[in-house]
């Protein structure tokens, strides 16, 4: 025999081992490095293993990898105000000239005086009122220059960074950990689909086919000979609280095996999720962290709020039902990407 | 030199031989055997090389290859009438013995007098209200069922087959053939979103999250501690004429670059995706083959028709905006799988 090996046959073997350990290091990288070790990170792998592993009982074809989240409070903050009606407080000063009435009408007035407590008040729908109202009146490419250009500049007033840079850290693993194991992302959000669309690709690698939100009606018009599409002042869909399922149903038309939310507004998208059979995997975080980001409930005795509200009945629900609650402070080990 | 190879050099030789062979017949394969060659075939051919070759000016990025494709007289036959409206005027007689009003009213009286003439004098917008107010009443689970049910035994009265055998060949072939390329493919239908969702996958291979179309509104309801979206009589959104790319924005939030259209219930939608820049497809169905399938318009003289009207204005359109017309009888070598 000779001493050196044949010299195809050595790249050969040099290369399966290179492969070999490839394989080992991706098998021990831990695809969640923000979340602490756990039982909370602990039903997440157990739950995509159980649903992707051909073995298992619960097994789930690739086609039907379905996980709906909630946008603000689960991928990024909605305090200290839902960052769409920090523009439409934006938006609305803007157009005030043009509206003489929104001086005494209310949530209007409430914008212009900076009365926040006043806002607040008004409740979802009426914050929902207030940013459809202030986002009509164009067509729908112009509306997406709008909040483009916006999202280029603003910033959140406690962090002091663009909006797009608060996506929590270990949702975005959360994300990719799923779509790696063949699961469809899904937002769906109170939130107004025409403001998520222009950065949920870039922020959360989400497309906006994939993003189910509340609506204003359009109207097909010929412009000059060019088609555009206006946006009406008139409210066609609300996706909040029951209005989940319905969007769920109506976009998608499966039920998800996941779901993610933060509220009082994802608990029938959670309960919908969960009426399914098989394996499903239902999640709500509990912002408990004033330090890293923001403490609220009033869930656990945390102050009370009128944005992403986490009532006691929701924890007892989630008891109740298997739910799992997340608890930022404890189970996150960074909450932003720019920490550290 | 041996007379011999080395054997795991010859392996891999006769294995590059066989991986040359296999690909030389791939390219020299036909996507679209059942197109007859011409212009029409060419179109297409030329429209797929110039959004997916990277050196191509008009190279559209894999996300953005959005395919929109209007169903009845699309993708399968919407004469002697439109599938759905089979299956409503069934469901209205099962429902009548529930509903005594309806001897009185239009256009429920003309079902149950089997008065086709005056059905079709009820408009797309009567039948939808028709085939809306016969399908609420139920859980969209139970809804499903009934619907999956019905077409496991309903047959096409003129080709005594199941429906789900009559999709158009040609276009079977064009929906694979785009999405081998990499486009996402859509149904963009004024047909009832929720009957067409439980066959359209088997049917075109196109999941229920890529089926957009007409809608009735749906309600979360808690029934013995279950939750089910119980189906509400009334419309939600008719997805036809300027309606389609108010649907299309919806649901996919981005301008389709090709769409498939048969009538005048599509224009708006080949307009819209016209009007965007680069390479785009817009091809429309013209049904000039009584033999095969039925011939109807008024367009080009042939027969009028109250389902899926082809006017001369929408020729005169197509002339001036580029998009090309499909003659059934000489673009399509075969019409269903069925034949020959």
């Amino acid at each position: 025999m000779k001493s050196r090996s044949h010299p195809f046959l050595g790249s050969l073997l040099a290369l399966a081992a290179i492969l070999f350990v490839a394989r080992q290091a991706a098998a021990q990288t831990d695809p969640l490095p923000s979340w602490n070790d756990g039982p909370v990170k602990q039903e997440v792998i157990e739950f995509v293993h159980d649903t992707t592993d051909e073995s298992s009982p619960t097994f789930v074809p690739p086609a039907e990898r379905i996980a709906t989240f909630d946008n603000d409070g689960t991928l990024w903050p909605s305090h200290p105000m839902y960052t769409q009606l920090a523009f439409a407080l934006e938006r609305i000063k803007e157009l005030a000239p043009q509206h003489p009435e929104w001086k005494t009408k209310q949530p209007f007035k409430a914008v212009l005086d900076n009365d926040l407590e006043a806002l607040a008040a008004a409740g979802d729908k009426g914050l929902l009122e207030l940013v459809m109202a202030s986002h009509a009146g164009m067509s729908t490419s112009e509306f997406e220059t709008i909040v483009t250009d916006w999202f280029k500049t603003a910033k959140h007033p406690k962090f002091d960074r663009p909006y797009t840079e608060l996506a929590y850290q270990p949702m975005l693993e959360l994300l990719e950990y799923l779509r790696a194991n063949g699961f469809k992302t899904y937002i769906v959000s109170g939130g107004g689909v025409e403001f998520m669309r222009p950065m949920t690709e870039a922020v959360y690698g989400v497309p906006p086919e994939q993003v189910i939100g509340s609506s204003i009606k359009t109207k097909y018009e010929m412009q000059d000979g060019k088609p555009v599409l206006m946006r009406l002042p008139e409210i066609d869909f609300i996706d909040d609280k029951a209005g989940k399922p319905v969007g769920i149903n109506k976009f998608i038309g499966r039920r998800p095996v996941a779901a993610f939310g933060n509220s009082a507004g994802d608990r029938e998208m959670l309960e919908w999720t969960g009426a399914g059979s098989g394996a499903r995997l239902m999640m709500l975080i509990l912002h408990d962290d004033a330090e890293r980001e923001y403490a609220y409930g009033p869930a656990k005795g945390l102050p009370d709020t009128k944005f992403g509200t986490f009532p006691e009945s929701l924890i007892e629900e989630a008891d109740q039902k298997g739910w799992v609650v997340i608890s930022m402070k404890n189970d996150w080990a960074r909450v932003f990407a720019f920490e550290k």
